[in-house]
């Protein structure tokens, strides 16, 4: 390692904040109150108005720029290959929100003209997403159990169950699309920041292990009815077991048979992507194959398959969501709300990276609300996106939401004329199918030894957020995991490891003192930094830190040193005690230690008051009459700020308690580095007063022991854990011309 | 301002953290593993046994030390002063928890006896509280109403409502207890701190307004069933105002004459504090002669006013808490072991500063769990402690628990034999009492305007706390409280001020540079603050305004400089440039704009390749043959790390993202002040590869800046906000021979 060493030198005024204020004037900058901001968000002008109105509906501008030779082609391509997978997800996921496969449809054609005007990502595909039909899926079993009477609720009088379903179904899919609504409109699409990678993952590898049980009993052929509620996956799992024996053997070897082709043809796909032109439509052609063969040997009466059944063509009527419903189950569409979004979003966000192109967040979510509640109008389900599908729509060549448009018109021919040719297929397919897919997600599981070598909390939040999903369903469990998580964050700052620095000789940067041989310590000075932001949580800690660093609770100090003052008054009172040119003289008789203090004890903790004594007390010399009192060995120290990025209200109480406990025994507090906008702070909270002054205030470490050094000159030789230094005593400090200080009285360098 | 101007002269080798390292070799130290904590908690030897067994019973501690000529006469009078102030409040608070005043004296003797063995605080008065009596009561009232039928419990047949309530509060008590001593056991005393003081003020203002509305209906005498559950209190603001016609005349003057006898004299006492050798015992005093005046006249035949009656003398039998009962309070038992556990801690904590001695949280967690456990099984209700009833006990002259135990006494003799002389008080004195002592919890509404001027975040969340405690009431109020709490912690770091810094000329100090006039930016360098720790929630915001300061998307620039070497291949190909010595000249006719690129882009986000071409291109000269590219004025960027005090694995992956982008762009990047516990984790997560090295790490913000000026040294003029250094050009940093800069091709010094 050699290469050339560069010199870094600098002389410049030795720099209190005080000083610095006063040589570098700032500028004054008018800050913006939170009316300001609002008063801005409302302001009104017709260009205003005009970028609100395109930005309210984005179709406008990308139709505008669309280009119908170049992508018109790739739409029509992509939409015809998105619609066909999408009938085919809308069937599946239905299954796994309880509902008749035949919804499944609506949710692919309703929510999707919605987005096409409203949606700012140009290439996902609007619909039913697993996850989201599973959280719906619970919800409908609570209210219309499969065994057992329904949910005490009027709207259901005269409706089968499955028109019972619906109507929960679509309800909630409505309160959920009020819920995004007013989120968009509000402006808070911030909070899907929240749900970080790492509990994303560990939520959706749960959401993998409901799904797969809940699609067990299809690929096995048991009815088993559903259930919800915490610990609802263990009974679930029980019922299959007991009913093990009962499997229908035709559904089983269906469901193997397509597990196995799907994955190796998958697998296949992928290894040879660069040389295949498309990926072999797998699941497409194994559906229309076991729809065939379900119809000629007639499945459904010979073997007693289940199978999709008759769809109705058609669709039905609007209807209005059920108030009753939407009582119940405002709890659990909230988290339907921002789990739809949330990975609505960032698929989205995915591929408008790729493609370069900017999504809106708010905008994104006035786009969901407005499709779910649309389509919950006409009973679909809740939408959002599923990753699978959005990968065949965009590459398969979709440009833009016309391809959107395109595969809800493939849903809308399957359900208006074609639906019937869906009726033989096994629901054992669907599941299959479902089953297969979920490798990715549960794939997650492998991430977890790795997450706990790198970063032990986040691989806590992930395997909480995962255990709880399973454990206490979807909707708990992301709550649990999203408050496990914001924990982490106080959790990181609370115990922070704090360290007592000291000088690297040469240079004027500090270190900590533990880690380096040769390190100089200025002897009576203690350099404690904190390393963290400084709150509620953490403030007593650090002040327990910091008296532990410094060896000497200050307030202990502070009490017996008051309490020697009141025996001296008592002494001198008695005339036991004479002043004499030395200090104070003990002549008396009487034994010190039989003087026992029985005052007041309230005003031991303020400062200790000379006025009525003749002289000062030096606390660090031998007191008269066997008085004793703690001798300190530190004369100051400094607080390092630089990594202090907030402040609390509680922080600042403490941190000025600690401040002026340290002050009344005679020890120099200095704070250094800290933020312009905490000492702003510090002023406007009425930090300051007779006892705490900005004058403790440095630039930097450096600037504060250069102060130190100057005002306690008198030091005796200084201690420093390298032999070298010691011989240099305290001029170690000034070696290799590295470090000066000079004092001048003069007037400021410019 | 004139003082004597010191200089700050420092001249080192210009240090990377690379070459920091190799000169200054660290000492290895052995990290403790969570494995080895462990390890060291569980080891045991004779020693470690002995510390254990006094820690877990702290009377032989003090016992030991008792000094009995000094402190039993103290000890005595605080303890039958507090004793008659227990008794007082016992019964004043079972009113609170809907229970028959008796058992409020239950409460008074047998969690002290336990806390008397257990505990390590020597002043507060162990008992009733009447937040938990309050929170308490919500329960036993929502299981066994006043008007309808009590929940279905088995336990409860053959019960009177009375008997019912008892069981549930003790059931209650039992599980509070259960929880603390598990909290105590497993160490996590900790939690308290996630209360702050604001948190804490909020919810005793709330739960203050909760009292105040449940005694009124005491006050004015009048019949009304409790409520329980959010929005409790406005249905019974709602019932008292039916029925506020109804109200006894009576009840309603003798409690209107108590709260202004009481009040007045409390402000006398608070004025002569220093005059009056104790303070007067007004409320005793009105309580005796309440009691007198209700005898004599008989007010309860006479007037119809409600008295505290019979309380049949002796103990009953112990009990075994109800099974059913706990299973439905567990969700309430919680909030309550916490909020008993941390009043009374705080309130400890006073006292043990103030006579300077040490509580031990985790003790204390354990000495409260086995006192409410114990007196749960023998009736009594969750007990924590008074703050007005420690005063009592400290004031009076109380030196250790010796005065509880006493205290217990007077409860005892007061239930055994004397409890007849309080048959006769009106309820409605209880009440009023109460009342006229919520003064100091309802004053706290006073804090909130002066809170909002000093941090806003602190005061949301007090009006969040108080609020919601309002109106959902208190435990779920506690929990949104702290929930917003925590909320604020990751609220405050999200959206930081970030800032671009300059140089303040002269010196190696850097501030933002809209704030100084005179402050020099080198050119093509951009210096980013991060102001704050940075994880999931913050790390998109600090990539955008990251790029919002450079001026420029990399990742755009590089698909940009992608294309343009796509088509200068095929440029090449087609033999339309040629390679001059001047770089490449277009020689071609086609247009070319119309070469539409087509392509894959998947590799447009891979560093520009220029292997397989002749010649380098320069991307912000003119390109050949009308080839535009978005031309980069940065060169370099520095992050300043000073004050990120984590990253978690989303802010590590998100930052890597951003490093590389920019890199690829050949924009160099550096991180400045990297804590060195993050640039070891950066290490051990695999962050460094061939692009990101190491090497991009500098001690401080200069020494990067030296670092980049060396390395870019023929700069054009120099830009500066200040006209004296245009002037001067790129040697504004030379100025006022403050910064110098020397390379020297020599070893290292030293």
């Amino acid at each position: 390692m050699t290469q050339s060493v560069r010199q870094f030198a600098v002389t410049r005024p030795l720099y209190s904040e005080d000083l610095f204020a006063f040589q570098h004037e700032k500028i004054y900058r008018q800050q913006k109150t939170p009316l300001d901001h609002v008063k801005a968000y409302f302001t009104c002008n017709p260009k205003r108005a005009k970028s609100a109105a395109l930005s309210l509906l984005p179709v406008i501008g990308w139709v505008r720029m669309y280009r119908i030779k170049e992508w018109l082609l790739s739409d029509i391509v992509s939409g015809v290959s998105t619609g066909l997978v999408a009938v085919l997800q809308g069937l599946a996921f239905s299954l796994l929100a309880s509902l008749p496969p035949g919804y499944g449809l609506y949710t692919a054609f309703f929510p999707v003209i919605v987005y096409f005007f409203l949606g700012t990502s140009r290439h996902i595909s609007v619909g039913a997403f697993p996850v989201l039909s599973l959280m719906l899926g619970a919800v409908v079993t609570q209210l219309v159990p499969d065994d057992g009477p329904p949910a005490n609720i009027t709207g259901f009088e005269g409706l089968t169950q499955d028109q019972q379903r619906v109507t929960v179904a679509a309800s909630i899919t409505f309160l959920m699309g009020v819920f995004q609504l007013a989120m968009g409109l509000l402006q808070v699409g911030f909070i899907v920041m929240y749900l970080s990678d790492t509990l994303v993952s560990g939520f959706t590898t749960a959401a993998a292990v409901h799904i797969l049980v809940s699609q067990l009993k299809f690929v096995l052929g048991l009815v088993i009815p559903g259930h919800s509620g915490p610990l609802s996956i263990t009974f679930a799992i029980e019922k299959i077991f007991v009913h093990i024996r009962e499997s229908n053997i035709i559904d089983l070897v269906i469901s193997v048979i397509i597990m196995v082709v799907v994955y190796f043809v998958k697998e296949f796909n992928e290894r040879y992507k660069a040389k295949l032109p498309v990926p072999i439509p797998i699941e497409i052609i194994m559906t229309i194959v076991a729809c065939g063969v379900s119809y000629g040997f007639n499945f459904k009466e010979n073997y007693d398959v289940d199978v999709v059944g008759a769809m109705g063509t058609g669709y039905e009527a609007p209807m209005v969501p059920d108030l009753e419903v939407i009582q119940l189950t405002a709890m659990e569409a909230f988290p339907m709300a921002i789990v739809g979004f949330a990975v609505a979003f960032s698929v989205a966000k995915v591929y408008a990276i790729k493609h370069d192109y900017v999504i809106e967040g708010n905008q994104e979510l006035i786009a969901f609300g407005a499709s779910n509640i649309f389509g919950a109008t006409f009973r679909s389900f809740a939408a959002s996106t599923a990753l699978s599908r959005t990968a065949v729509q965009e590459s398969t060549g979709g440009k833009t939401q016309i391809a959107g448009l395109l595969s809800a018109m493939v849903a809308m021919v399957v359900t208006m004329a074609i639906g019937f040719l869906l009726e033989p297929l096994p629901k054992c397919v669907l599941g299959a199918l479902v089953i297969v897919n979920l490798k990715g997600m549960l794939k997650q599981f492998g991430e977890v030894p790795d997450l706990w070598r790198k970063d032990k909390p986040d691989c806590v939040v992930w395997v909480v957020a995962c255990a709880s999903s399973i454990v206490l369903g979807l909707d708990l469990g992301l709550a649990v995991g999203l408050a496990v998580e914001l924990l982490t964050v106080v959790f990181r700052t609370q115990f922070p490891r704090c360290s007592v620095l000291a000088n690297i000789k040469g240079t004027e940067i500090y270190r900590d003192r533990k880690d380096y041989l040769c390190i100089y310590e200025p002897e009576g000075v203690k350099i404690f930094r904190i390393p963290s932001p400084i709150f509620f949580a953490n403030i007593e800690f650090f002040r327990e830190k910091l008296v532990e660093s410094v060896g000497f609770n200050p307030l202990q100090v502070l009490r017996k040193r008051n309490k020697a003052l009141r025996k001296i008054r008592k002494l001198l009172q008695q005339g036991e005690l004479q002043i004499t040119e030395k200090g104070l003289l003990h002549t008396g008789s009487t034994p010190i230690e039989e003087l026992e203090d029985e005052g007041n004890t309230d005003d031991l903790d303020q400062p200790a008051n000379f006025q009525d004594l003749p002289v000062q007390v030096n606390w660090n010399a031998e007191l008269p009459g066997h008085i004793r009192v703690p001798k300190i060995d530190v004369h100051s120290i400094i607080l390092d700020f630089s990594a202090v990025s907030f402040l609390d209200i509680s922080a600042l109480k403490g941190l000025r308690v600690a401040l002026k406990e340290f002050i009344r025994v005679d020890v120099e507090v200095y704070i250094v580095a800290c933020d312009s906008h905490i000492f702003k702070k510090l002023h406007s909270c009425k930090f300051f007063d007779s006892e705490i002054k900005t004058s403790i205030f440095f630039l930097t470490l450096h600037d504060a022991v250069l102060h130190i050094l100057e005002k306690h000159p008198t030091l005796p030789e200084a201690t420093s854990t390298c032999g070298k230094a010691l011989s240099h005593g305290h001029h170690g400090i000034h070696r290799n011309g590295g470090c000066s200080l000079r004092s001048r009285e003069s007037a400021f360098l410019n």
